[in-house]
């Protein structure tokens, strides 16, 4: 069937605007190259991004841009990104067919710009869904320091990553990139160990204080879901942590659904 | 101060993109207008939008236009959205300034295209904080029945409200749009006892299923926070109970932080 390795480990970079899944993409890619011997794969799926830091072996943009959408379709750019994005997934056997030949150990995937695309029409879960035919999938879930500003941000982003692997059913990390960026206090909220946090929030009054203790009490009995790695895709700040952490996805959970 | 009436209700239409928050804008405010005799105030905060189906009495693009910004700082549609909303925070007094001059009762808030520049930046925070200093604030988080599909999308699509309340410090209401498009068996799902969701959860194997009923059962302790409301912002449908829970909002849970 396919010319490729036949157990490709994918690595699925996702996150809202701006959080820096492209720069990600590129200097993690690099690293696993450089650092680790591996070979690498790398496939766009947003087909708005304008400018690549990486050369994509296999690239959304060669079947819909959203400027040829906004051009053709007379879209705004709101429009023409969900249509885009939709349109992706007419040409997912042609896309999944290109994928399923590259000849690398590990396939890194650069996601649409606004995450919400992927993550809440039918792309993202059916991407993912083909992915896992063709080998270990994990989900990256990139977040920039702003949600790391505040206690409750701290839960966010944990709820973040139940919606992203309910969503996709595939194991996701969090990770906070520009972390250069990251304010003094976010040591106690990034913990892995959720019970800084749970204190903190215990002295804060209301009843979504309240809530998130108790949804903090059920998340941190499931081990990976409570872990949030601290990355600079510019400096290589983390990088080794995630790939550590990738190596636990792809060793011990297997398919979380 | 403000020439415009003290305690305004707000209403904060949250959503992804194509979930149909503008319609509903549109379709709400007339049914306030003409089944309950209210004056409705109509605020567009998103400026990528090209075409309003409502005349907005406070319109962001008076201030930012995403496609100017792609032309002038030659941007892609991503980046331009990214900065459009960004440089709205900068406009921020201007747009409060006049929005709390408004003399309606209601206010309804029509945010930018892509919810997570509103939930996961500064910008929504920001602004909802200034209109809790204006009156009442209740988010509507709009999502379409794409989110009705799975039985784990049921899950997310109440986790997805915790992370809106979180972000947003405020109280917020799940509708999920187009209801004429939901297909069978959503009853269960969307209903606000949890109760028959969990049961089927619980048929399920794996980790994420566990988590998620451990989760449900958090929440469900937790009244507004299971209710999900059906609405067609085209035949009306759900609009007499949307306001109902409205109410609810307004009047018992006041402010939630």
């Amino acid at each position: 069937m396919s010319s490729g390795a036949l157990n490709k480990q994918f690595i699925v970079m996702v996150g809202p605007a701006g959080s820096g899944k492209t720069t990600l993409t590129a200097s993690f890619g690099k690293w696993l190259e450089e650092n680790q011997g591996y070979s690498v794969g790398y496939v766009n799926l947003d087909p708005g991004v304008e400018e690549l830091p990486y050369r994509p072996d296999v690239d959304a943009r060669r079947y819909v841009r959203v400027r040829d959408v906004m051009e053709k379709l007379r879209l705004g750019p709101n429009g023409a990104l969900i249509v885009s994005v939709d349109m992706l997934l007419k040409h997912a056997p042609e896309l999944v067919s290109e994928i399923s030949s590259l000849p690398h150990d590990f396939v890194i995937v650069d996601t649409p710009g606004q995450m919400e695309l992927f993550l809440f029409r039918e792309t993202g879960p059916a991407f993912i869904s083909k992915f896992k035919e063709l080998g270990q999938v994990a989900v990256v879930l990139i977040f920039d320091p702003t949600l790391t500003n505040r206690l409750v941000d701290a839960v966010a982003l944990r709820l973040m990553n139940l919606v992203a692997q309910l969503r996709l059913a595939s194991e996701s990390i969090v990770i906070i990139n520009k972390c250069d960026l990251l304010g003094e206090g976010s040591e106690d909220l990034l913990s892995p160990d959720l019970t800084a946090l749970m204190e903190k929030l215990k002295g804060e009054t209301g009843v979504l204080a309240d809530m998130a203790v108790k949804l903090l009490e059920v998340i941190s009995g499931f081990g990976l879901a409570s872990r949030v790695v601290k990355v600079s895709a510019i400096t290589g700040e983390g990088l080794q942590e995630l790939y550590d952490l990738l190596h636990e996805v792809y060793c011990t959970c297997g398919d979380l659904t």
